[in-house]
């Protein structure tokens, strides 16, 4: 198997960036399912069908998610409609279906119709990766709301995982007196040794009244209720995790406390560095198949 | 001199700050010259009339810039209107007049009525301190319209003075590939030593399309015709350079360059940082003259 | 169980140290098995004999190793010997027996007399936290042997575990071209967002000729003889993994290039950072037992 | 004027250095007094006598420091003399004579030779530069010679000119706790803008007690007698400032203070680099005199 001919096959922003990232490696690529008005870079062909779209394809790519629906594929670039029945129907067993977030209905029907099927969302240097844009989204939130700067603000992160770890660095490298809550003591020794300072959950309650921001990136509730209540009024809450979040916005807003709740910051901020990083783990998914 | 006894006298939002932060630090502080929705911290007295806001009061502080007109205080949240020369005259010789920015026709009329009076707007430590909440709106400017993140953005600084010493800083600590172009040979040295590259003048225009974002921080034209011609189309241009900014925007958007002039950025996206910034500053003067 | 009393018996410097900072936290700590020019803060107090050491004691703290031969306790410090049979012997089962590499011989006979045992050199926090002086280490050899500085040096190192990913943040922030050799793509990820330049091990081989220094944290061989062969003889090799190593010091020879095996590098370079870190992981240890 | 033909006449390991790195970057590079037993990169010529040395080149560069007899050029690497009037006499109006500390006497003589001359160690950028090895070099001895780690030690620069400007940036970077003493309120908005924690000198003597070491970059006494005895008695103090230094070794080992006076570092701890920097300076003044 060659892996130098691409269909990107629908999706949005972050997709057209990773079908532009392809030509510039100077892979083979073919577009299906964005208007017109999308402008890709010379080189890249755009198909006039479904079935040439497919046709001596080596991988099909397509969006972030695949699909909301388990029918269609996710076109929100494209006014008409692309079922996921009509592609893997066209596709053959050569071929590999290369997609995000692929739910267990989509992963079944390759099965069905023997398409080998891979999930670029699944891979952990993607999430690694994504990181970064959803630490910088977070401070540009908090450099756009709150009346101080980051720098020399009392910011508190929730959580040391992935997003915690690169908030964390980044929000150090500015200038912020950077808190982090963590319940592992290895998790503390880290964060000791990259010159933060840790607060074990336990003392965390007593911490509270002194932070100018709170950035959670945990997806459970850990500022319980009377947490919050220690919170000063004008302490700004970023909630990083995903959906439904980890803080209880209601419950906040009873003490007057602002929270914004962040999803899918990548896309939204930096739309062709997210291209960039679905490309670096499309690329690893070939290494890992050798081809 | 007893500096303990503060009057502010009009301002924005900064100055709302600076009147919460001198009441913070124990200071006496009364308040005259805005408007009854504007909320100050408890122990702050709003005066009835500027002759009580006056009286007993040791410091007269005033906004930034202290008159746009030379006739009336600059007060953008009061309804009323201030004359400058109603304050001179309430004024003793005992009492120290405090502005930014403050005009030669008010140094002047100060002399005429005898009242001490002193700018903080030029104290360098202001202009040093600025330097961070300007560094910071443009980088909240950069995460905001560029596509990419400011992470692996390949970012120019045109200039190596107070800002552009703050912003390199910033920009390479968030993981930009950071160049700084610079004149003298010692800032380029210092560049280097900082960890980041050094593009004398010389080399810069077979630099330019390389980058993602450039930041001007100088306040004469460095990019003329034949550089802008080298910078590319989806490059961004923030201009940090005061009125009338270094960067000539219409000969930019002849080549399809966007540029961004942003100016006053401390007051904009930081005031409360602005305001105890001026408040430090105020104090050094206080240190200076013994009181 | 009340852990205020404290026994120290035995140990080198980092122990010493370890007395002092009890001492200093407000328990009660005895002394045994030192020589008598050891000096101790005030208010430790000299056991005359193990039998008074060990009476009344809540916890009994030994050195690092514990010990050498299985028979007596590891105590460099003291001109006499301590044999682990004759502590458990007047040991109760109310005590606690904490120590360092403790041997699995050792172990079963704490069990044989009943006695609770926890090795503090287990804990993942002192690990972490012993990366830090180790990585100082390292760069003070660098620093030391290289006629070039840290900073500027082109620098690789292999493995991003521990002392790897402390290393690397250490070295990209004193200014070295950081190049870090990694083999999961996640790794890579990480390696990228915090700035450094990620090797994968499949190109780490055209890239060898550039470095000035490597640092080995890697504890199998990783430079085979054909990647040594293109090392530059003028390459310093720092080998950081413990004995044996991951760097064949004889085969590096043959090309001329010189290599440092830095053993034990916290209780070298920092005996008292490293006692503080045993401090802490013992607490954490009474924490996690609720004493 | 072409400025490619260089004579390298006599100095240490560092002009051995500076030889080498002319020589890689494509000048014709002859050298002269120097033992056989000094190694030369290959494409170094080694001339055979002073008129041969000297004989075509447009540039003779000579050690640092020129002279410490005024008679003779310092030749720490060659066992015989090679005397001023003899070089100078042989020189002809065309040839540019440079060197580090050159002393008015040697300038004096080059006037009445009529040989234009300039000296390198008089020009910013080198200083700027020069701090870096010397930063390097102080946290190596602190490193070396402290018992805890640089991270997490109490660090007090004092001064924030050139070297104290780096050292605190090295520092913080290391995750020491950087104080850093300056006089003028805009250093100490500098300091807080980078991170640091200001000491203006008013306060200096309060805080004494806390810290672990203390690095002096100032040319005269700060730490006075009072000062000295509220100091630590295991605090290192590194006189960092030229010969006289600015700290008393005699007042401070009466308070039982180790001082130690660091001179020199950049050819000590890094001749390499140290050589890369004055070649790097040479080219600026080759440039500045527009060939």
């Amino acid at each position: 198997m060659n892996c130098k001919k691409i269909l990107i096959l629908g999706g949005d922003k972050r997709i057209v960036s990773l079908a532009n990232n392809f030509n510039r490696d100077g892979f083979d690529v073919v577009t299906y399912g964005f208007s017109e008005d999308i402008d890709f870079d010379g080189g890249i062909v755009r198909a006039a069908n479904l079935k040439d779209a497919l046709s001596g394809r080596d991988v099909v790519i397509s969006g972030l998610p695949v699909t909301v629906d388990d029918v269609t594929l996710h076109t929100p670039l494209y006014e008409d409609k692309i079922y996921l029945y009509d592609v893997l129907k066209l596709m053959t067993k050569e071929q590999l279906f290369v997609g995000g977030r692929i739910t267990p209905k989509v992963k079944n029907l390759c099965g069905i119709y023997n398409i080998s099927v891979t999930d670029y969302f699944e891979r952990e240097e993607l999430t690694v990766a994504n990181a970064v844009p959803t630490a910088e989204g977070a401070i540009e939130l908090a450099m756009n709301l709150l009346p101080v700067t980051v720098w020399g603000s009392k910011s508190l992160v929730l959580g040391f995982g992935r997003i915690g770890k690169i908030l964390s660095s980044r929000l150090n490298a500015l200038g912020a007196e950077t808190y982090v809550e963590a319940r592992k003591f290895s998790d503390l020794a880290w964060i000791d040794a990259y010159g933060y300072t840790g607060i074990p959950l336990n003392n965390l309650k007593g911490s509270l009244p002194q932070f100018d921001v709170i950035y959670n990136t945990v997806p459970h509730e850990i500022l319980t209720d009377d947490m919050l209540k220690l919170v000063r009024r004008d302490c700004l809450i970023i909630d990083l995790a995903s959906a439904p979040g980890g803080v209880d916005i209601e419950k906040a807003a009873r003490y007057g406390i602002k929270v914004v709740h962040a999803l899918s910051l990548p896309g939204k901020v930096a739309p062709e560095t997210a291209g960039e990083i679905i490309k670096d783990t499309i690329l690893n998914i070939f290494a890992d198949m050798g081809v």
